[in-house]
């Protein structure tokens, strides 16, 4: 097989088979296709397409270039959940205590984050002594132990997502659905979960800006997760505006643990228990939790109980974490400087730009603008208000939460461009736009390995 | 400017500007862009193509990239020729020296062959001694002194060129319209020429294989060409069936002593002349040699005169070619084996595909399959019908001339394919198809540098 007749083929506009895809994806992540050649068929990707059966095919291929976890020793199904990513996303933090809580083990493996916030690991990188790299034993042995573990990513895990996702951010490859796609489900089925329930962001505040990108991502990966055996929904969720108060690590945590104890922003709290509303539907086989109404409330009873912390304090303890900074948010890193930013004129809130929003965050040392940048943990954005308010000129609409007076003048600066205001009254933004559920979708035998 | 955006604004369909252009090709050239950045690039405009001004503003900073040849000071209007290449088109070597014999100085670089045939200047390896490395002052030297040079390519001419068909070649991108004409123009551009006539090949033995796709190519050149202040003509051939007789780099040599003395193959001798008409028309600039009906007459009568010989002669001295091989044909290199292919059925010659010809050439080791073969100078085939004529079966087709058994039979098997015979009379296949000439272009000044 070569691999020049590999790119002709997709040049070409034909798909490529099992074999072929099998065989790009090994050599490459042995090292023995070039970067060039690599790199002329994800462009030949990106502009030509992929059939579903070859998506599948490509995701399956990336998830077997490493190790392939078997949680079955840690819990007999096992369940994640996968966030597209967006700003003020701490939904991860809440939604897993809560569903382990349920006596459902969780054992996951997150990313780091890039571009405008921290990802899940890096949030928790704001509590001292919390170890996000652990060995696969280590991993294994609190998951049992304390029923729920949240560790940084494996190299072993996926690599070739590794190497492809490194290329792709330097050709102009990263925007390609099928490439996306194999990306993010590429790791979640080498993580080992027999459910999975994605949570695709769209808005300006998300990789996918509309409702149909977002609906069209989500059918191939949950397409991919069905034709792969799991039990897979994806939540087709708003990113237009900030999600809950708190932009920013620390911030996030504080209100993450306000959340899981009753409290926390109304949306946030809604999201949360729609996520994990659907999660125990999938971990519950058809048997227990079937009705997702049931769900929401059990999960609001539960939120209110506080019973979430448990497994949160004890994940905690187990990976070295301050368990005092939980217990008590005034522990958490604080930034130095805190400054209001009020509204410009009186009316209803029109808009506020979650990635404007997100890009300031950023410019105060949120997130990392290269893979080298460290975060500063203290630093962030709360957003007081939501879209839809009615406020008036000098009332507060935002604290900034800054080290650097310098940063905190580039981040108001950023943050000003980020509202716009009516003098009609708004619409308030729904949460959710709609559901993609696996078991609307059929295997296809052919393409099942 | 920086490569991930160019990339990225061609992979959206949009056009580059000249100066993204002139980054790329400078840059590239310069070893500053990787290899996987330039091939997804390519990658990127074999997809979405490239309008005419990108075209052109490619050309010329290829053309840029090395040396730009100036040989005013050879001739007052230096004119080229350039073929797509075909199977038994030794039209070079019989088309130079009869212009020359006008008094038209011509100094021409020539490449290599690579695939089913070797390039002009492999053919006149075939001549001991014959040196096509010239230096710079050596090619201008023999030009003043002699009236005719006919050297190997530089390195310095265009080097963007040579690396980019380099990368080009192992990513799938040789099949692009704007890649192709860039790359044939920049070198003919570089190479310092007034006027250039294009023979543009078409057929199952040319790499465009309708008269659509051929002419559009030839109009994209045109373009170019008339853009960067040349004249221009592009004659759109046919190269269904070989031209001429010979196939075969010491034959083709014989051959084209054979013509230029007034004698060879009919379709050889006319495809020459009206190459050669379409030179002295662009080299007469319209004061001379206007009209084509009296310059192939005129350059009828000096191939019967044997007018071109003493160009050739003159060239072959001073390049230190033994000039004795030119002069007596049984002493150029003769293969060991001479092996007749006789007609199967009666009837009328229906097709003999150019494309099988030569790569039973290839497989005598007339060609390279590889860029480091070497070439078996004495080896070939010779063609002795046309399609159209009227055959017996156990007549006489073709004369295999081989140095090896396997190979010969290897060329057997493959020339068994290459031909098609029909109960019914065969139209004669036309030796042009149509003209785009660069009179009929106008110059856009906003692309001219």
């Amino acid at each position: 097989m070569q691999m020049l007749n590999i790119i002709e083929k997709k040049r070409d506009g034909l798909p490529l088979d099992a074999d072929e895809i099998r065989f790009f994806i090994r050599e490459y992540t042995a090292g023995a296709i070039p970067d060039y050649q690599a790199a002329a068929l994800l462009m030949a990707i990106t502009l030509n397409g992929m059939t579903r059966a070859e998506t599948v095919q490509l995701t399956l291929a990336m998830a077997q270039s490493g190790d392939m976890l078997d949680l079955s020793d840690i819990s007999e199904y096992a369940v994640d959940k996968h966030s597209s990513g967006g700003v003020g996303d701490k939904t991860t933090l809440i939604v897993l205590p809560l569903v382990a809580s349920f006596g459902l083990p969780i054992a996951k493996m997150s990313g780091r984050g890039l571009g405008f916030g921290g990802g899940t690991v890096d949030k928790l990188e704001s509590i001292r002594g919390f170890a996000v790299n652990l060995s696969e034993s280590e991993f294994r042995r609190i998951a049992r132990e304390t029923g729920m573990v949240l560790a940084g990513q494996s190299k072993s895990l996926a690599p070739a997502d590794g190497l492809l996702y490194a290329l792709r951010d330097v050709t102009g490859t990263v925007p390609s659905q099928p490439l996306i796609a194999s990306s993010i489900m590429s790791k979640k089925l080498a993580a080992g979960a027999n459910g999975i329930v994605l949570d695709v962001k769209l808005g300006c505040g998300a990789f996918m800006k509309t409702l149909e990108s977002a609906r069209d991502l989500a059918r191939v990966m949950v397409q991919i997760g069905v034709d792969a055996g799991r039990d897979m929904a994806a939540l087709l969720s708003d990113m237009n505006q900030p999600l809950g108060v708190a932009v920013g690590n620390a911030l996030e945590v504080a209100e993450a643990v306000e959340t899981l104890q009753g409290g926390g922003p109304a949306d946030l709290r809604a999201h949360c228990i729609e996520v994990a509303a659907h999660m125990l539907r999938l971990a519950g086989r058809g048997r227990r939790y079937v009705d997702l109404a049931e769900n929401r409330e059990l999960l609001a009873q539960q939120l209110d109980a506080g019973a979430g912390m448990q497994p949160l304090l004890r994940m905690m303890a187990a990976q070295g974490g301050d368990v005092t900074q939980i217990q008590d948010a005034s522990r958490l890193p604080r930034a130095k400087l805190q400054e209001e930013f009020t509204a410009r004129e009186t009316g209803a809130v029109a808009a506020i730009y979650a990635d404007k929003v997100g890009w300031a965050a950023l410019a105060l040392g949120a997130g990392r603008a290269t893979k080298t940048d460290t975060i500063d943990h203290a630093v962030g954005i709360e957003v007081h208000v939501n879209v839809g308010d009615q406020v008036a000129a000098g009332d507060r609409l935002m604290t900034v939460h800054a080290n650097d007076e310098g940063k905190l003048a580039a981040a108001l600066t950023l943050l000003a461009e980020a509202l716009a205001y009516s003098a009609e009254p708004v619409a308030r933004l729904p949460l959710f736009h709609g559901v993609v559920d696996g078991a609307d979708f059929t295997t296809s035998p052919a393409t099942i390995v």
